[in-house]
Formats: structure tokens, sequence, C-alpha cells
């Protein structure tokens, strides 16, 4: 669940993490735990490193997009968290009176898990990631725009398909709220266009699909069991 | 206050309010009530349009870089409002157990305020526009993202020049919270870079910059009075 | 889950619900809703009358005290419901930005589940309830008050007995925070004083034990379920 | 602004703060500022004690009737107060996640306020007092309930007349939100009865009228400017 597999490139960690990797031959065996992705390899994986909670959310946002070779030029992901992503440290960036009520973007010059996002986008399109904090507990939306190759009902229906057999991941026809699925596992992914521009959002609970939820699917699957066993409760509204 | 002649040209009118403009002479003669960019023409303005809540915050973020030439891309504004933007009127869209803890997009496909923002910003960038709801009541934080010519200084000053001398607009060092400017006539700009793409963000009051405060701040210019008249009252966190 | 059958008096019906009670005959025949103190009935009940959620919240907090003959003086509940308790239906008590940041009390003159509670605290105490509007979706927080017969200790022990084999009512050490039980069928309580002043809170989820949670815990009972079936998902916090 | 010399009573400090009152003569120069029960005396006041958040919207919401003899019971205040009561350090107890979406009671064998509450209202009168926390920034609000010596239009007819010439402490016919007093110097007060019960509200900004406002109040008193001097801005809401 640590930052400590995630990026495969040891000359990476440095940069975003200030050290070196203590031992870079285990990077080439970590398996990234995005079943959506990686499903096949986490079978047989012993080492798997379960991503960010913004990495989650972009990476389901743009990976249908990116394998299809719809990206036309960079791409920004410009992320919205609920205040649980920041973690359960007392601080006075967490305090319930300084966030109550507010809105703001941080770590613009460049968050961790952007190195993250890139690394799975094979296409190697540039990305432009700000997070910013929302007056919530729980959630996190990406919203994603790039420049469209292809109609906007090609770029769904590559959508549709890349996740048709996802038991977590959904295309949904309208712009999701966060809430949707909150206290659940699923990712839920709206493509939309302005003009020619795509635009993608995704939606998921930063504190389940997006950390302990996605850890435990990758377990099921290593190890064999139902991918969806534990992950699934009564659905509750609001 | 309304958008009735926020628009100079007649012909938007139909696409964006469903109805031809009924009094299209009028709208020459409207000028736009933003100080920052019109405060000359604003002293003999009889007929006043104050732009909308989210045309204000981008307008302002945006509005330096244009005229010094610095976009070199076409320009993503992703803004996030407080509740109150959406008006008074109950409905499920403003039921405080459907928005509480909560984020989504909304009006991905086109939203009013847009082509006002277009009309401010003489270069002639492509602009794509969407709006956020979040979980609070007031305020609208606009995230910009565009190519940079030039250095991210060289941006900065640039906008410090551009807002020297306005009493309600200023350029901030770090990414403005919408909570510093709530209650107040504020609009908090800062000036950022990830790489080559510079991410401007402006903060403002919905209720106040972005609505009636602007209103007034108009209103005292045409009628000769300090601009400030009734703008300003003790200050209080959080 | 409607209030039909609640009121086994069909002379309060005109007082509290503005008409007579079309059906009294089956009055008689409704079993309260509330496994923890009437499990047995509900065996073989086929009209079920699931109380409302501040009743299950104030008789939980209270039926113990009164069925030991601890309450020394007449009642006092001061009870905290989220905005999702006065239902889907948009209007301006329940828009965000007007209930967002607030709190207040309403139905002071006498709320629809008064009698409710009366009915069930076998002891005849008169009872004042009061609720509060917080902004929050979920929960009900009741504080009850009464003059206390016997010791702060005593009183405990009585509870603690009381809820001893109750899988969803449970006496805890700290004062609840309503957030403990959201999401889940649990009713927290927590015995205290103040000098001779008996204070006792319960928290519980007013769309869950508060609500459709009960209603489910019947329908097992009276169908021979196992009483947790359908409701015992994942916990989550926060 | 501090608790120092908030109690007259030197004996009462070792109790309630854990230490003895190092300069006990002092105590008796000091004046209670309360400007609605003590405005002659802070006209000469050079040693001010401002009351506790908690103290204030209690001794305002009993003052009238305890002076005019119509409370005929022990009184019970169920506080409710936003997050920022609770101070700006940081902790578990004001993170963002921990609080939102939450309330509960806390201090209930005795919080500091309590003894202010029950030095002011001069006719001894048992006090029960017990905060709670409430998901929002600012504002407290008391419910207060006594058994009523009078009628309710009696007890109705002796606030107004208490608090007639009062500029920031009004009567008001509905229950308030403490949202109606926010940002402001105010404190309103409703008085309604279930049956022979009172039930008196009064809500405020724990940091304006509850804090420094109150404070601004006192200063102007003691310094003979104009008491509302500073302290009355341009009124918004939501």
């Amino acid at each position: 669940m640590s930052a400590d597999f995630r990026l495969h490139d040891a000359a990476l960690y440095p940069t975003w993490y200030r050290q070196p990797h203590p031992e870079p031959a285990l990077l080439a065996k970590a398996v990234i735990g995005l079943p959506e992705l990686h499903e096949k390899e986490l079978e047989d994986a012993r080492l798997i490193a379960v991503p960010g909670c913004f990495a989650t959310a972009a990476i389901l946002a743009l990976a249908p997009a990116a394998s299809s070779g719809m990206i036309a030029s960079d791409v920004i992901v410009d992320a919205k968290s609920g205040v649980s992503g920041a973690g359960r440290s007392p601080g006075m960036g967490v305090h319930f009176s300084e966030v109550n009520e507010s809105v703001h973007a941080y770590a613009i010059d460049g968050h961790r898990h952007l190195p993250e996002i890139v690394q799975e986008l094979a296409d190697g399109a540039r990305v432009t990631f700000v997070p910013h904090l929302v007056p919530m507990t729980r959630g996190i939306l990406a919203t994603c725009y790039f420049d469209l190759k292809g109609s906007a009902a090609e770029l769904q229906e590559a959508y549709r398909e890349f996740y048709a057999h996802q038991p977590f991941t959904r295309v949904v026809d309208k712009t999701p709220a966060t809430k949707l699925a909150a206290h659940s596992n699923l990712c839920l992914v709206n493509i939309a266009a302005q003009g020619t521009k795509a635009v993608v959002t995704s939606a998921l609970d930063n504190l389940v699909k997006g950390a302990s939820g996605q850890g435990v699917e990758c377990f099921n699957i290593a190890c064999g069991f139902d991918r969806t066993t534990a992950l699934v409760g009564p659905v509750q509204w609001p």
C-alpha cells in the first residue's frame, strides 16, 4: 500500500522521494496493483504495489484513451480529493475550521502520484497533474482534459469495451458524483467532450478503490479468491 | 446583475440563451462590469453588465497573461463553486443530503459563462471551461492551465504589474483557498507552473466579487464614489 | 415504516396526525418494531410498526432506566439529527446553503415522535422532546437528562444488563459520536452523570437503525431468519 | 478574554482550573464583560473578564427568566458549538475527517463555563450544562429547559422588556439558526414552551459575541465610545 515499489524506474526515486531506492533489484518484480490493467500479472504476483489514490483515479480515466491512441495532445488532470486523502495525522492542513467551506490547489510544482500516472499511460503523453483539497471526508474526482483523436462516440465505445468485464470500474452516462462511489470499491467513469476537447471524469472513494479496497482486490486475485470477496456490502445512499 | 447585456455580439444569444436578444442596439452601449479591465469606461457608464461569477474568476485569472501575449496554447479553466452559485431555488441539485460529501462536474458541453470569458480575452485563445459543484456554501476557485510563452517569473511579473493598483484583486504567493476571500470583495490570484504549463488559480466569493459586491463596485465608479465604498468590513477568519 | 400503526391509542391520531385513524381495530395487533424491547412479540408479528428515527434513539437511551425505576424526575430529550431525517423532497429547509454551517431547534411545541417515546416508557415519566437540525447527512444523537434514583454505577449496570445480548445496541464507555454508527445498524449508548443528573446519550444512523435497517431487523425476526441477516457489512471509518 | 478573572470566588479556581488563583485580591475588581447585564459597571471598569462563549450564550438565554423569578425548577443547558470553539491547535478532536458528518457530547462531568453561568444567574437555580461538537466552523446554539412559573406569554414579555434597548441581543419569533448570527456580534433569543416546560434557545457566533466581538463591545463602553463601534459591517446571507 505504500509508495515503495510503485515506480519501475529506480532513477525516479531520488527526484520524487528524495532518496535512492534501497532495493532497486526488487522493482522489476513488483506488479502495479491495478486489476483493470494488470489482472493477469497479479495472479502470480508476490510483490504488489497498489497505486496512490490520485494515480488510480487518473489512470482509470485515461488508460482506455491512451491504449487506443485517441489522445492527440498533452493531458491535464485536475483532481479533487476529500480530506482523508491527507492522512490521519493532525495538523493545520486538516483542521476542520481551516478546511471547511474552502477549496484550494496544492503541490502544483509536482505531486508524487504524477510519475505513477505517466508510467501507466504507455503512449508517453505529457501529463500535468494538480490536486485540490475539497471539504469532504472521502472521495476523489479526476477531471481529465485532452484533444481528441476521433469522435466522442468512438471514445465512449473504447471505454465501454475496455471496462466491459470489470466488476468495479463502470462507464456511466452522467458525470459521476464522488458520493456515488463512497464506501464502495467502485470507480465510475464518464466520457464527454467540449468541442474537440475530451473531458473524462472518474470518481472513486480514496479510502476504498483508492487504497485498501484495491489492496484487497489485488490480494484476492493473487490468492485465487473471487476478485470481489469482502468488497461488496449493502449499497447506501446518501 | 443578470445576463441580459453580458455578450456584445447579439448573434450569441440564440446559442447560449435560446432566444434572440430583444434589444440588440443596446448591447453596444453596455460596459462589462469588471473594474480591473474597464474602470475608465465604467466612469461614464449607464448600462453596466456585471459578469457571471465563473467569468469573473476566470477572466481575472487569465487577463494579464492574455494581454501580455504569454498564452502559447489553448486554455483549460477547471472551476470549483460553492452551492450558493446554483441560486436559492430549492431542488434536488442543492439538497443538502445529495450535495454534501460529494463533488461533481456539470455543464461539460458548455456553460453560459464560457462566451463571456472568451469575449474578454482579446487574444482569441480557445478556452475549455468545466464547472464543478463543491460542498461548501460560498466560493469559487478557478484553476487555469495553458502553455507558457516566457518564464514563470515573467508571467508573475506581468500579473503583479497588471494588478498593482487594484484594491480588490491581489497577486498572492501561495495557492489561494477560497475561504481567504469569503465574505469579502477580494479576488486572490496565484501564478505557478508545472514544467512549461502555467497553472494560475484565482479565488473569490461568488456572492460578493462574483456578484453583488462587484455590482456595488461598478456602481461606485459610475457614481463617482470611492470604489471601495460599502465594500470593506471587519476581516474575519475562519 | 410509516407512522400508520406506531401509536396504540387511536385517540392520539387526531392530535398528532390531524385525522382519526381509519382502522383503529388494527392498532391492537400492531407490534412496535423495536427488537430490543419486543423481540418475542415480533416473532409472531404480521403487522409491525417500526418507530420513528428520533423515537428509536430516545427509547433505546431511556428504556433501561425506565424499566428499572431509576428515573426520579421528568425527562428532557434533546435530539440532534442529520438532514436526511427531513426526507428527500427539495425545499428551503434542506437547501445546502441554508442548512450548512448552522444548527437550529424545531418543532418545540411538539414533534410526532414524542407520543411514541412516552408510549414505550412504561413508567409514565413526563418527557420533553426537542429535535435539532445539524449540518450533516446522517446520524441522530439523543441527549437525555433526568434526575437519578440510585448511583451512576448502578445505572450503568442496569444498561449493561439490559443490552447484554443485543447484537446492535451497545453500551460504550465514551460519549458516542454519531459517525461511529453511520452506515450501520448500531445504536451506541453512553451513561454518564453531572452531579445527580443522569445524562444518557445514544447515537445511531437515522437511515439504518432509525429506519430501514431496523425494518429489516424486524423482518428477519418475523420470518425466522438470523436477526443480523443483510445488516452487517465491512466496517469503515471515517 | 482569558478565564483568569471570570469567577468572583477564588475558591472555585482549584476545582475548575486545578490551581489556586495567584491574585485573589484582583477578583473583586473584575467586571464580567457582559454588557447586557453589566453596562453601568463596565463604564468605569479597568479589569474586564469577558465570559466564555458557552457562558455568554447560556446567560443571555436565561438571565431575563432568572431575574424575573420565572424559573420553577432546575435548568438544563444543552449547547451545540462549531469546531472553532475548540481553538486553533491541531489535534484529532478537530481533524476534519473525524469531526465532519458527526455530532457528539463532551465534558459531561463538568465544563469550565458552568460556574460562570451559575454565578450570573442570581437566583441560585441548579444548572446542568452539556456541550456538543457540531460539524460547522462557527456558531453556538444553547437550548435551555426549565419549568415555567407563569405563562409563556409572560415569559416572552419579560425577555422583550429585558432586551428592549440592547443593540446586539434580540428576541426573535422563530427558533434561531446559528447562521443568522454568524460573522456578527448578534445574539438571537427565542422563547417557547412545550407544555409547562420553557424552552429558550439562543444563537450567537462563538468567535464574535462569544469572544472578541464582545471584548470590543466592552472596550467601547469602558472607553466611552459608541458601543457598536467597529462591530457592524455589511450583513451577508448565507
